[in-house]
């Protein structure tokens, strides 16, 4: 897992290179609701270009992705009700009771997006991938809606389908369903959030009468931050330790009643606490929950990955108890795919609406007379978005793939113990990467557009404080990061151990150990050589060929690995646990780097790979660059570590930074298009700066100063005339 | 202005060189609402430590600063009065109406904070300090108040005091001072924010009636983002185009009635929208005006720094325009200082709620039967949140400088061009990077808390939604240290003409810029002998010295300067705009980089200074390990910088960050001792999560299972049957 799969390399073509060919026109329509750019020609002529253009529908059409129809259908679903959008101001118990009554109608649809994953036979599709990708879509509606009906139904009900058997899944899931049972999902403890196994909430089996009895053993067992906990929720799964027997079998899952659906009553045993106003979605109603000797029936654990016979006997399909944990928390990965796909949405919202403001805006004047400045034409102002568009073109690429890799699991098509492993891992890494990033992207955004971008109405603020949670939930991003990169430690172990199982090989290590070391040590002084060709030119040709990039990227990854790895040795089967920890905390911030460092590269391939299916000239030509404007990106970001390692020498590493300043410059007639095609229309983005009126106000004031210049009626201006009268 | 004044360096004194003094006692009860630590003795007994001890009292009361009694009593204000604390979910319009309540009272107090800034002959206390002291402890209540007072007395009046005569100040100030006329600060307009010169609204002198006529000739001069101007104002400062005798002198400030008091309804011409819902400070009415045709008084121009006859001739104390204008945006410099002030508030508030939950938070055990190990004892949450408490005692002491410097002009004791020049560069580039440093230090402890850390209780997304837009209101921030760096750029700039005067001068430059080159290329050859020289102890011991930290900052400082003057030359005196532009273009990203690195450099210089005020052997050895970890850390964020200039070999480069990582350890025992030091108590912080609860949680939790064990009633786990039963 250390490397993935490399996509043929398509060598850079710059944009000049490409000027030959004839500029390929916008085809037709696209599926949904099309951006109406408000570009005039202008916008065009400024860039004086006669160099590749993007072809916008086809760009927009390969971001669709596999599940096109799907996509679209939820964006046009959006578009077309104003009554689901968010209308940011209500009070918390108006969001939390218009969402439920928006959730009603989407449930009341049975050929609606809501049912998608589940069986054919309880009225579902079966759809495990395109279930993921009309949820995400829901963010650009109301992230409160996105996220109560991911408790709702990727949640509560998605526990019963992959944790429950057949015929709980029939007897369970059509209330679940159809939204007559709204549930939630009783998983975090106030003492136990990323650390699942450690659960204080006891179930424990009374042959007696043949019940599981769930208790709150103490104050930091109570179930926390719950969906639907605080007002809606009639049901609940909650995780327990399950005791049988005197045995302790570790955390399983429960169906349990939690209030009367008629008076939403608690029901005896069953407590709770409102967690209040939150620093976002607030129309979902988290809660707490507590249980006091509330005995729910045998029948009611939910069985598929263990059971409990009448007599208390216990059994399941995997024997290994940590294997089987991590089984189960593994048929929940789903809600981390859509956080990952969810995060690609609001960046690519929040970025159409800054790029597309930024184009119409003008600040300030080159001199005294002259038109003012767009504030694309800022080098600043592009270095803040335009590689924010290009990363989110790699995230989006990459979540693609994920998507894949997911419904080739979970359709049971490809559903192989590599294929689970795989998917959790980069579940993992990409939805902790991509989540930090829609949420610096966001505030960018916001920034990029002063005053106005406070504003609600233009939509950054109030998606940013609904993302904020995204990074914590379904996985706090550092633990996530963690867990990916033990998977890449340890997969490198392995192959050490492989390669050590004969003496040459473990001296093949050692020499590989020390050849790295010398390799570092000639690297740098091949970088003193290195300054005396100057960087410039070829540097920048070298910079652009896709090889030399991966070959970085792919190179930090292996160095960063290889590194932990090597560090974290000494701990491992070590007797003395506190000394163990020590080495670990001595690795663990390089052992966090590592999973992203192997996050960036996966998205560098993807996008490789994307590059690879778009068949006009034009557009490849301008998507090459925004990849190279990744892929650079990257690699600046980690200078320090590319020069430390002696992997780029000091010329090169300053050639990064100019280059990525060229091509951005570059990028400037495209920037529209390129956020255009991430396929968001004006009820979309419904952000007043973006709709068009900034350039009418420009056009206007400027009209004003012409006509007044025209018709002599313009006031001197004091500054003028003394300059003159100083002249003569 | 490239070099601030350089502290007496102190070396580092590791805390282990100071372990034979005594600890020092916390002595006494300090000013304000003592944190109540909730520290039990084993937090100090886990430490391990018989090293120095910090002591709190006296560190806070260092950290109060200049204005010890002012500070005290605004936090002491602000811990007795609930009634003026943010509640969050409130409605925008209860919020906006409360937030008005609370200042009517505080405006009822003649002996209160808020007229302090006041002459003393209209019953204020004519201490400028002092007022922005008050203001920056009002973020603790509710950064609504503070920012709605600020428009009040420190906008609206402060225009008055600043930009009008003696005469106004008597007619117009009392009813500011006193509430009675609630008033708009209306500078900023829809299609002019930062280039305030340019602003569209006019004031046209009519020598007839003897009166300004003021107009918005299009939609983009609407006046916007104007706190008081949706509801509560019923007059405005108003900055518009001055044009008299068909000349326009540029922009003025004219005091505008706009509202009936009594009926709150518009006056004849003016009109306006309400801003709505904002990200944040919704306790403020911020929205629009626009005027057609509303007439006022000659005698209201604020006529400081320019005044119109009765036949419209006009006279200014400024001959030249330009400097005229930056007079009178100069005199408005408070808002800046206030706003750096408040994000040290904003940081230490949110790292003492942060720090405390961290200190007494446990999640997973090295291993099994073992104690759950506390957050602060993993690196990584070391990482998140130490070198930030660092950064925010530089960003305090540096802020007490700002403060001496602001209050020598505006008291009159020191009013110098240079100290005038100074304050405003100083003000921008503070004000620019303590701001963004607070949002991500917000942020940052909302995500180290976890899903706790979203919930509005706990403080974090409340004030950091609040505190969004200090990034970009008082001047954006990139514009901001754009300004401040054209000043570093400028005064470099004359450095180089001074010398050049002489050809021996020119030759000398010329020499110099080639043995700047020469001397990079020699760094890096002795990089590469550093190589050999393995890096480790010794590296650690030359970065813990003081002079090896301030000559890297100061290097970078005027390595960046000296680049960005040398690629900005050409553009000097350039006829051709288009190409001046461009060459500026390919500059601005890396002078705008170069104030950042100056503000960086300034603020380590000031907490080495704070350091010789520090009696205590043991505070001080701990303080300045603080402080290293304040200069290694900005050393280490700008590595690659570094590394590309041959500042650092390769092998000091890797010991940056092992020796912070050590540091880091060697704070642990201090962490919330450091935190209670920045004054905060329970009172002021009022996170649920920071009051002690989580360690009884953990204790009962602790507790639970050892009774458990003890009492023969646990489970047996199938985990270790299975393990047991394997081994026989």
């Amino acid at each position: 897992m250390t490397t993935t799969s490399e996509p043929p390399v398509t060598t850079s073509v710059a944009p000049s290179a490409a000027s030959g060919t004839t500029p390929a026109t916008v085809s037709g329509r696209s599926v949904s609701d099309r951006p109406a750019s408000g570009r005039s020609v202008s916008d065009r002529a400024t860039s004086g270009t006669n160099g590749p253009r993007v072809d916008v529908a086809a760009l927009e059409h390969l971001l669709l992705g596999r599940w096109t129809d799907v996509r679209s259908n939820a964006r046009r679903l959006v578009a077309e009700h104003e009554e689901i959008w968010k209308v940011d101001g209500l009070s918390m118990q108006e969001h939390r009771e218009r969402t439920l009554g928006i959730m009603k109608y989407m449930a009341a649809d049975e050929h609606g997006q809501v049912w998608r994953a589940f069986p054919e036979r309880l009225g579902g599709n079966d759809d495990a991938g395109g279930n993921l990708v009309g949820c995400e879509e829901l963010f650009v509606a109301d992230p409160s809606l996105q996220i109560k009906s991911g408790v709702q139904w990727g949640l509560f009900a998605a526990a019963i389908l992959h944790l429950g058997t057949e015929e709980q899944q029939d007897r369970l899931l059509p209330g679940a369903m159809d939204l007559s049972v709204p549930g939630a999902f009783a998983m975090t403890e106030t003492g136990h959030g990323s650390d699942v196994a450690s659960v204080g909430t006891t179930a424990t089996y009374d042959p007696e009468t043949e019940e599981f009895v769930i208790n709150t053993p103490f104050r930091g067992a109570w179930k926390q931050y719950l969906g639907n906990a605080a007002r809606h929720g009639v049901a609940a799964t909650v995780f327990a330790q399950l005791v049988t027997n005197g045995v302790n079998h570790g955390v399983h899952c429960f169906y349990v009643p939690i209030r009367d659906p008629k008076t939403l009553e608690f029901l005896p045993g069953v407590g709770g606490e409102d967690d209040g106003h939150k620093g976002g979605l607030n129309g979902i109603d988290n809660g707490k929950l507590h249980f006091t000797d509330v005995r729910i029936p045998r029948q009611d654990l939910l069985a598929r990955y263990g059971q409990v016979a009448a007599d208390g006997t216990y059994t399941s399909p995997i024997d290994s108890p940590g294997r089987r944990f991590f089984t189960m928390l593994g048929a929940l990965v789903q809600g981390r795919v859509t956080l990952d796909g969810s995060a690609s949405v609001a960046a690519k919202v929040g970025l159409a609406i800054a790029t597309k403001y930024a184009s119409e805006r003008r600040q300030f004047a080159a001199g005294e007379g002259q038109d003012e400045i767009t504030l694309l034409d800022y080098a600043m102002h592009r270095k803040r978005l335009f590689p924010r568009i290009a990363e989110t073109y790699a995230i989006s690429f990459a979540h693609d793939e994920l998507l894949d890799l997911f419904h080739g699991v979970f359709s049971g098509e490809e559903d192989t113990p590599q294929n689970r492993e795989d998917l959790e891992t980069t579940a993992a890494a990409l939805k902790a990467t991509s989540t930090w990033f829609a949420m610096d992207t966001l505030q960018t955004c916001r920034q990029a557009c002063g005053g106005a971008g406070f504003l609600s109405e233009n939509r950054f603020t109030s998606m940013r404080s609904d993302l904020d949670i995204y990074t914590t939930f379904e996985g706090d991003n550092h633990i996530l990061l963690q867990l990916a990169a033990k998977r890449l430690v340890g997969d490198h172990g392995k192959q050490l151990a492989r390669a050590a199982k004969s003496p040459a090989g473990m001296a093949g290590i050692v020499a590989g150990q020390v050849k790295d070391t010398l390799l570092h040590k000639a690297s740098l002084r091949k970088l003193g050589q290195n300054v005396a060709d100057g960087g410039g030119a070829r540097a920048a040709d070298h910079l652009l060929d896709a090889r030399t990039q991966r070959s970085l990227l792919q190179g930090r990854v292996d160095g960063l690995v290889h590194s932990v790895a090597m560090g974290m040795r000494p701990a491992m089967g070590m007797k003395d646990a506190a000394r163990a920890q020590e080495i670990f905390d001595d690795n663990q911030v390089e052992l966090i780097t590592s999973s992203t460092a192997w996050a960036e590269l996966f998205r560098w391939d993807a996008f490789t790979r994307a590059l690879g299916a778009i068949d006009d000239p034009g557009t490849r030509a301008v998507m090459t660059t925004v990849r190279d404007v990744y892929g650079l990106t990257v690699i600046e970001r980690n200078l320090d570590w590319y020069l430390a390692n002696g992997r780029l020498s000091a010329s090169r590493a300053k050639a990064v930074t100019t280059t990525i300043h060229r091509l951005l410059k570059q990028l400037r007639p495209h920037a529209v298009d390129l956020v255009d095609a991430f396929g968001y229309g004006p009820r979309h983005l419904r952000a007043p700066i973006a709709d068009g009126s900034e350039r009418v106000r420009q056009d206007e004031a400027m009209a004003y100063y012409r006509d007044q210049a025209a018709s002599g009626t313009a006031p001197a201006s004091e500054k003028s005339l003394r300059k003159a009268s100083s002249r003569s």
